[in-house]
């Protein structure tokens, strides 16, 4: 199969679809992968980390999009991409269709396959695909939060973690999922206080086996909030 | 040099002055060890413990104060074992004589040597015989604390960790020395929310660098108290 | 629907059925909800803080008994209450049928619709209102040992971590479930030497991975205990 | 005595010489301090917050310098606080006059007793009032380089800690000492993967002690380097 | 039912296929156990320790067999134990089938029912009886790995956790799962700089959950390796 | 000045007295350092590796002994070194001259400058260059020991960290100095129950102070050995 990876067109995307080691494995089972020219460029990626791995580079969008039998992709398609539809085409990527009603009309129109990564499950439920996303989320909340506390970008002047003899910053957390254990790692690990509310008393007590006594959890009720 | 170790007569003291093992070093070192029958008893620790470890049972309280040349104890010795002080006989014990008018004025008059274990000090000025005593305060106030929170007995109704969904108990601990820190982490472990307070920021410092986040220390001053 | 919170009546029974928290999201929800005056007492909390959460306070048990739908308590009902019976009426409480031969006939006869929190189950077979008792009952059990091992309360005189250079306390916990976990979390805590015995693999090896070298485990056979 | 505390001028400096809790000790011992209204301005502290630890508040900086027999600051004096100078005036604040030459002849030329908050030294050596600035430094250092690393403020885009799967960041950091261990809490708290490089052998086995395998130190070499 | 447990006869097996923890079990239940003479002395079990727990010695491995309706061992029969098979009698060992095909037919042949370890499987698809081949198999790895790098063993020198001030040992482990997590766990306790690869995120979730900084987790793929 | 490095002769010492990051240093500093060819060998390090840093490379021990002002080692010098001394040239080592009667008075008679590693003191009197030696003494100790259990080479069969459900190996350490902290911290590592002996309580609190609950501290005594 001919997989192409074209360049996200999207304001303030630096992600690429797929990474030199995923051309690598796809290369490995037979396929054929085909990267746009410069696409991982915003990801500190060169065109040779991909050649290396046995992709073929393209010299624009329009070849990845009309050689490939499936398009691999970071966010949603956007208009400019639209005219590339056609019959039998797979698209994979993040869609997030409840929010894009144009797009989900032209992808029925045009007979595209398209498959959402958030979609995907597991025989447990569970979101692969999402997970990591959240993991990310969780990690990088913490750090938006801590320094957007900083007096010079116009917060209240708060460390997060204090140093000895002063407040430690206090940072509570909604929901002690994927995103809130991570936010949790990342608020401990700079020295706050933190509280997580959540209502199922397994992963409350979850928290507490991983974490110790340098976590409080608490019933999330409208009082506690 | 004979060593006597009479049975403490102090309400609710159940320590002895010397244990088997302090019995055993000191009889190697060619001294006699002289105890008097069930000294031991408090502490769960026979006569035939004191034998196998080379000291002589004395019958008496009487018989080890006379034929010792030092008598080593736990507490201060009590009106009824004044009659037993004489000239040049070596009393080793913790004394606390600024609390003890007539004790002070007993042992001078009858020149007794009296060596008070509080007073011990190293060359760094550490006062070596008081921190184990420190340590056991420290750990025992918590637990103490954690005691006299339980309902049943009057208290309000807390459990220092509480559980998964539930406020932690708040523990505040004034000084992060010897006592200070042996409670925090007892405090700590029983799971509670923990604040050292003090004066010195090194103290502070190391308490957390053992304790991470597990801790907040503060700035001891009338505010903050 | 009209939601009663009598006052428990079982000596030693401080709690109470419903939190001002619990108010609060019923009363959101479109219930009424009818506490009885000074039913919060026990636990320190006053009648203001139920109204202020949107409660109704009623001046007698046989009020709420009477006015309510649906009753919620802590503990079973007593003799006393069996009066308040009647064809219709929901009582949500802890039952433990099983030990109350009389108080299910009243049940049956009355036709009462009783719900006992300790067999409500989820899709998993999970427990979820006996586990936060589980926690409460692990952590205690630990704080109750370690007071009843001083020796000024008929104890060996031991101390759960001891202190520097003497041996800990030794504690053996069967089975390492809910309960067994929580008390290991706070005899660990308190310095003790702490030994789990259980019969699954899997659980023993997740002790190992949360508390890491600070546990032991042992299968739990005749020999071992 | 009357102590005087004005608002600090320098551009970007929002701290104040004292905090309420401060007033509260120094009046308790029967001084006089004198804040400039609306000197806590930039640490969130309003005027009351003064008066009621018993400051007087003054209604400029010209009557702050000109009353106190003292004043604390922060930073050291500007060109506009100069005519303020008199003999026997007392000037507490962080000095750095090394970089000061003209400063420092104004102080000289009148008389000023300046004390530098930087050269305080306790009798082991140790500089207590420069240690607090070393701990805020050390653990802002880390969270500004995790900031500058985020792509959309034109860094790498590395995520510190990175999330499973991925390659964490790599912090090296230079010196053991305050700043370099409190930096390493922060680095190590946010995931990173942490080399400390010293020379002095103490000092590592420290951070070892109490950062475990969290941490890597190195000797500190131009090899190394 | 008479249980036979035969000396193990296979090279360099020194275990055996039953404690007395595990005869007490038995005998409590019924059942008559048959130890050969000295079965346990590999390790370090003397037949005392059986008889105590109410095992029948037996003289030779042939009574053993001929005797015991079911025999536990540890590892596959050997040829030379090919003749004690006969109809009916129960074989309950590792057997590792799929490697032995002599024995497979042999087994076949007289009618034995064999039940192999390996295969003995939980509703949830877990295999109890290999877990704890796997925790030891993961824990050795690592111990021995870390003895074959030292330089007197012919390795290249080098310690696992390196001193403070030196470069700790990298060690990567390919997979998760029971036996990595357990390799994982002594290879940070020696202090070495761990990297664990793994496919699945949610079990590298895990292990930053239990092992916070002191791991990194890699997804593996050709790259990566 | 030229500094010397000859290849080690004893034998099994792999070492060499100088790294190449050690003759960045010197020769940074104006010095000349002359490396014996094949010097580093034993330790994985080419000549290559030296020549790079600024060394000049010998081609045998005679030439570097006799051009050096000062010879750097590891080891004590051996019989076939004695000829190269000579009045004022400088020998900086590991001597350890009180068991070396003969070298002690080789040195004397030459009139040789010898400086043993083992005797450097800084001004609080600790030993900077046996540091290292201990802590690798410390680390190896554990490792050495746990190999040594290991049934195949003649041990109990005992696996220091057990497995769940397995007791785990006891590990008693005398000493809680440098050699006996870095072994504590590999044999909690490994998984072991460790009980540090020691008679200073400052040395044991500070041990379970970093160690916490994993490590247990006993008053070192005829008794308790």
């Amino acid at each position: 199969m001919i997989i192409g990876v074209p360049k996200e067109i999207k304001t303030r995307e630096y992600r690429i679809g797929m990474t030199p080691a995923g051309v690598r494995q796809l290369v490995a089972q037979g396929h054929t992968v085909l990267v746009e020219t410069r696409a991982g460029e915003g990801s500190g990626l060169r065109d040779e980390a991909f050649t290396q791995a046995g992709a073929t580079i393209a010299q624009s969008a329009s070849e990845v999009w009309h050689r490939a039998d499936m398009v691999m992709k970071v966010k949603e398609p956007l208009p400019a991409e639209f005219e590339y539809f056609r019959p039998g085409l797979v698209i994979y990527t993040y869609l997030h269709l409840a929010a894009e009603p144009v797009l989900t009309r032209k992808l029925i129109e045009k007979k595209v396959r398209a498959v959402a990564y958030e979609t995907i499950q597991l025989p447990d439920g569970s979101l692969p695909l999402l997970r990591p996303m959240s993991e990310v989320a969780g990690r990088m909340a913490v750090q938006a939060g801590a320094t957007s506390l900083e007096k010079w970008r116009g917060g209240k002047g708060v460390l997060l973690g204090g140093v000895p003899g002063t407040r430690r910053g206090r940072v509570a957390i909604l929901g002690g999922g994927v995103v809130g254990r991570n936010a949790a790692k990342i608020a401990i690990g700079m020295g706050a206080q933190v509280t997580v509310l959540d209502v199922k008393s397994e992963t409350m007590d979850y928290l507490e086996d991983i974490f110790g006594g340098a976590i409080e959890t608490l019933y999330s009720n409208p009082a506690n909030l």
